[in-house]
């Protein structure tokens, strides 16, 4: 046990030689940069023919090319900032520029040159990660005293003034993250470019052929990919849009790459994976497959009928809505996957296995107690939080759901928060936040309609009358009445009175104090300001709770990790958002008795599936240029055609949306989008038989661009043959 | 354009030369047995060890020991009278036996010994096939210078005179069948057997596993098979149950096989097809796409929900309708099936293209012109019948569909024939059919609900007054009133009044006169009577149009089988529920990009379809028994595990269930039971890139007896190994 404990103050450095060394789980893990040199033997041994040590260090090409676009990835493919992602990553900017009479959604765009570019909606940021670095006894040591709130008040103060120092330096954005709950600091600095454009967009029935029928699914058919374009000001330094503004030169882009892929070929991919749980405790497991993805399920599925309804086909609000309908299918969609592979796979058993044999590892380590002590009080805190759980689950809804009450909350609590000094502001409400909800509250106007709003809110307060009364809060009840008789008068009177709908209404009352805010006759900003207690109080139980679980959980971690060593295998941190790197190889499936997909699909499987009926309703221009079959240099030289997608073992996770997936000489070979339903499950559980990623194949996208929706001089500038 | 002609007047015969000589279409074929001496030379060089020209005869082994079983096929297993068929043919006779207190639906059924066999269904038949022998000329003779009615009314003449000759022989029953529709008929003498037993079923949930969800799928796990044993009389002649009766000797009988199944093997199927349409005109294509298959969807979709609404879940009418309730699903899916393979076909247009390219051949071959003139002819009576197809197919569900009423209809209908001399009756009500319509009505009971036949007879009433006015029936709408309002008092009073629920009443209404009938008070007998002269117009219209069709059709057949000969390709007859035989191998599917099915399945994907909720609920036992993993000799050698399904490209359609499945030496190595999603639309076009058919492994059946629920009493009969 001592070996291990000491191991674990070192960090990640100890997992490369287990790794280079022990029975790692074939393909499995989402590596930081800087654990690939200890891993190199194992990357050069899959195939990589780089130099791995050279993608420790995140400023350095080619990690250098991977920038976070949205909530996702992309990658430079040009030295002009030009930037690679998918279709439904860029999906806002190009429904931010539709319009019923120029529909980009429907009819796809390409510029005709740099000038022709279209700017995106004000918040469309992408990053470039320009630090990455260990500074976990700068956040820890005036923490490590103490307990809960103060522990957690401690690590957010050190961070904050983490963040300060590094955001000194101006166009940068900075962040603390923590690896291994709490047990690792990293602070991650990022160019915060603000200027970007829309380049090429294929029509949405290529972007996204097959909706959420193919959705999670192989063999798939879809273009998934959009081009877009960051600029900075003639100085070179981020700034907002200006037609005046100059393409940003990326510190290194990513060449693409005009060889054929094939099963078994190596294969890697970069990315911000979101978030990933396979490190949870059993309890939590537990709770997720019998209480939360169930009720997530029919929580998603009622709020899709409620829009649905009040926001029919053809109407105004359902080109509004069109963005989180698909959003909320997503996560409807992956829930259930998940579901059922984490049922599949028995995960509430197999990992309770699995802790239990931890458990029973660890108390035969030396110095165990003390462990075991944390380990028990942090299963006491995760016990005690799933008691309101469902309160907990409809209030943050209803809080984030509707555009006008979000952005109610959010002008109440940036006037409590501006009260304070900077330093000690909420994160997300400190001065650097404040572009960020300047450009939110601006694009409220293109995404919401009332008569949606109040459906939305009218289901989550069905169901929060139905909570036991224990459970309620005060101030909802104030604000909506105590039933749903009450609540369907309230949310009338709300929607009819409120004047926050009108952009000059929100921006005006952002420039108002305080004072102004708490006394505002609006309805929307003071059901804000009455429900604003609320908030604030359970905000600060969770903090309590944070502040505790961050503390205990890293024994959990070292027990974790130890374990694992005892059993011959390395840790990776859960994903967290930051950069990680994944390899592995094309590969077929078999997801099931007597079922073999193959890894390469081909243009004649669009035919198959098309059917003139959204979703599989593929554009005239493409069927013509399939039947035509003039593929010249983008034909796979084997299958004798045009390949479409491809499917690898990378390790990926939401987030890794938009990754650029590279050969064995890091050239980019497809973009990333989606992963196979068998797999969705990985977030919690990964399983090396159904993990598979879902690729745009980059020839599809040249065949598109070179003879459908012709976009040669982008080809040109990606040094791309015609 | 002579020599064609010529070909055709010697029937088949001309075809095997062309079969075992030109480029035939790899595996499509229902052919006749005769048929199969003529393309031995295929069958030998398919793989079949036996001697094909012993196939030709019918009443020779191996095909005298297929015999026909309800609506579809079976074999004798052993010389006691076991048969092998499918457990969703023989469902009738499960269900007719279960209550319940006694539910072999659910638990299904292992006979202890001979003495514990449970009786069938009285109407329950197996037919062997002892005669079938080509008398064109006797039946035409008399029809050749007439047309129309007259022309089918000789034929109908003909072949009753026929029948009678034939079924002077008691025990039996002969029916005349025409071959390439009118050209060519044959006597088909069966001996029918009366009294059959249920002997071994599995549970629905292994029977049936995955129900509807997996029915016309692959990759499948379903046990889809049941043991009957047929009795006859102490003097060997078939006699309707008693407890006397003994096992009947059949003429031949199929040794199931314990070899391995594999991809690549030879294998062979007979049974009895019901119906294709193979041979149909370009107009009947068109029709059947863009019309029937469409309006059958709905109609079938819209059933369906009246019966979940009138018959809901645990209710006694629930039970009395699952057979039906089955059976509709089962017509549903296999219209959407269809309809999906034969637009993906573009059936339409290359059907189109064929004919007119056959049309074009023929304008070039001497004496073409009467082929012509008839082909035209035939073509605008197909035209004419499409004007009240609506119409007609309403009215005839309005007919079939409800038991009580057409309980009625059966009842006036015999009254009337029964005053006919017994040779000029319609078939069906002849002195040689009052048994079976007996059968009929007595179990009625055990499947009739007054309120889900008074929810469909709306359904299809509400349909039938959305039609033009010039479609209307006049007795219909005095039975059923002229609209919806009025029905639904209609309807109320016709099943609150009658007394035909009762199966006394029923049978005592067959006994009496057309007189009594006639004036009966019962206002559901009161309701056929009404019905009647419209039943018997339509009728007449009806057989005069297929009588002209009769009539003309062989030219258009004549056309096309020169034709084809000019193509170099063989043409076997469409399936009519007579015997054929159809060859070819194991093989795996590749139904669309980048997916591929292996040919056999096996236990593990039971466990992975098994949610524990219908219809993928595998019972208890047997999880038990694939967890123990004890296979013994039903192991598959290469897969080391059980197998459960396998598929073929064998040529098949409805009526092919229960088929056996032989191997080149002729012995039973499996059960057929379904085909796969893609191919359902090969009862009108055979694609060879998607036809599969989908059989019971029968290692799995062996397994089944010997471990899991055993009957080693069974596997002693039909000596096979424990």
């Amino acid at each position: 046990m001592r070996k291990t404990m000491l191991a674990m103050a070192t960090g990640v450095a100890m997992m490369g030689g287990l790794a280079a060394n022990g029975p790692v789980r074939a393909d499995e893990g989402m590596w930081l940069p800087m654990q690939l040199p200890d891993i190199a033997q194992r990357m050069k041994a899959a195939g990589y023919k780089g130099d791995p040590a050279k993608l420790a260090d995140v400023t350095q090409p080619p990690l250098s090319a991977v920038v976070k676009v949205g909530g996702a990835t992309g990658a430079f493919v040009s030295d002009q900032g030009l930037i690679v992602t998918n279709h439904h990553v860029a999906f806002g900017v190009i429904q931010y520029n539709s319009s019923k009479e120029r529909d980009l959604i429907v009819n796809g765009f390409v510029a005709p040159d740099k000038a022709g570019e279209l700017p995106a909606n004000p918040d469309f940021r992408v990053l470039v990660t320009t630090g990455f670095d260990k500074i976990t006894d700068q956040i820890l040591k005036d923490a490590r005293s103490k307990t809960g709130r103060a522990y957690f008040d401690a690590i957010d103060a050190a961070s904050k003034a983490e963040v300060k120092a590094c955001e000194a330096d101006v166009g940068y954005r900075c962040s603390i993250v923590n690896m291994y709950y709490g047990t690792d600091f990293y602070r991650v600095k990022q160019l915060e470019l603000k200027d970007v454009r829309l380049v090429y967009a294929p029509p949405r029935d290529i972007g996204n052929y097959g909706d959420e029928i193919d959705n999670f699914m192989w063999p798939r058919h879809s273009g998934d990919f959009t081009f877009l374009r960051a600029y900075v000001g003639k100085d070179g330094k981020p700034a907002a849009y200006s037609k005046d503004n100059v393409p940003y030169a990326p510190p290194a882009h990513l060449q693409v790459s005009t060889a054929a892929v094939k099963d078994g070929d190596y294969a890697m991919l970069a990315g911000y994976p979101g978030t990933t749980y396979r490190h949870r405790s059993a309890s939590e497991f537990a709770n997720q497959i019998e209480w939360q993805l169930p009720s997530r399920i029919a929580l998603f599925d009622s709020l899709l009928k409620d829009i649905a309804a009040s926001a029919p086909d053809g109407s105004d609000a359902a080109v509004k809505y069109a963005s989180q309908v698909q959003s909320f299918k997503n996560t409807l969609k992956r829930a259930q996957g998940e579901l059922e592979g984490l049922k599949r796979s028995d995960a509430v058993h197999v990992r309770n296995a699995d802790e239990a044999a931890m458990m029973a590892w660890l108390d035969k380590q030396a110095g165990a107690e003390a462990t075991r002590a944390d380990i028990d009080a942090m299963q006491r805190i995760l016990a005690e939080s799933q008691a309101t759980r469902e309160r907990d689950q409809l209030f943050s809804m209803m809080r984030s759901t509707p555009q006008l009450l979000r952005a109610a909350i959010t002008l109440q609590r940036l006037a409590i928060e501006r009260g304070k000094p900077d330093a000690v502001r909420e994160s997300g409400y400190q001065q650097r936040d404040e572009a960020l909800i300047e450009g939110m509250l601006k694009q409220v106007q293109r995404r919401y309609a009332p008569e949606v709003e109040k459906a939305m809110l009218a289901d989550l307060l069905k169901r929060y009358y139905a909570l036991p009364a224990d459970q309620r809060i005060d101030e909802v009840d104030q604000v909506f009445g105590a039933d749903a008789v009450a609540s369907t008068k309230a949310l009338d009177a709300l929607y009819a009175g409120t004047k926050l709908g009108d952009e000059a209404e929100r921006l005006r009352w952002m420039q108002t104090d305080g004072a102004a805010l708490a006394t505002a006759d609006d309805p929307m900003l003071k059901a804000a300001h009455t429900l604003m207690p609320a908030i604030l109080r359970l905000e600060e139980a969770g903090k309590q709770e944070s502040g505790e679980l961050m503390r205990l959980r890293p024994a959990y971690m070292r027990a974790l990790i130890g374990f694992r060593e005892s059993q011959g295998r390395a840790v990776y941190p859960d994903a967290n958002s930051t950069l990680r790197v994944s390899f592995g190889r094309v590969q077929s499936l078999q997801p099931r008795d007597a079922v073999a997909y193959t890894p390469v699909t081909t243009v004649g499987g669009i035919m198959e599936k098309h059917t003139g009926v959204d979703p599989f309703n593929a554009p005239q221009a493409l069927r013509d240029a399939i039947a035509k079959g003039d593929f010249g240099n983008t034909a796979d030289p084997a299958l004798k055609t045009q390949t479409v997608n491809f499917l690898t073992n990378l390790d990926t996770t939401g987030g890794n949306s938009g990754s650029p997936v590279m050969d064995a000489q890091g050239k980019l070979i497809g973009i990333n989008f989606d992963s196979n339903w068998e797999s969705v499950s990985a977030s919690w559980m990964f399983d090396p038989r159904y993990k598979r990623a879902v690729h745009v194949d980059a020839r599809y996208m040249r065949w598109l661009m070179d003879k459908v929706y012709p976009a040669h001089w982008l080809l040109n500038e990606m040094k791309l043959p015609r």
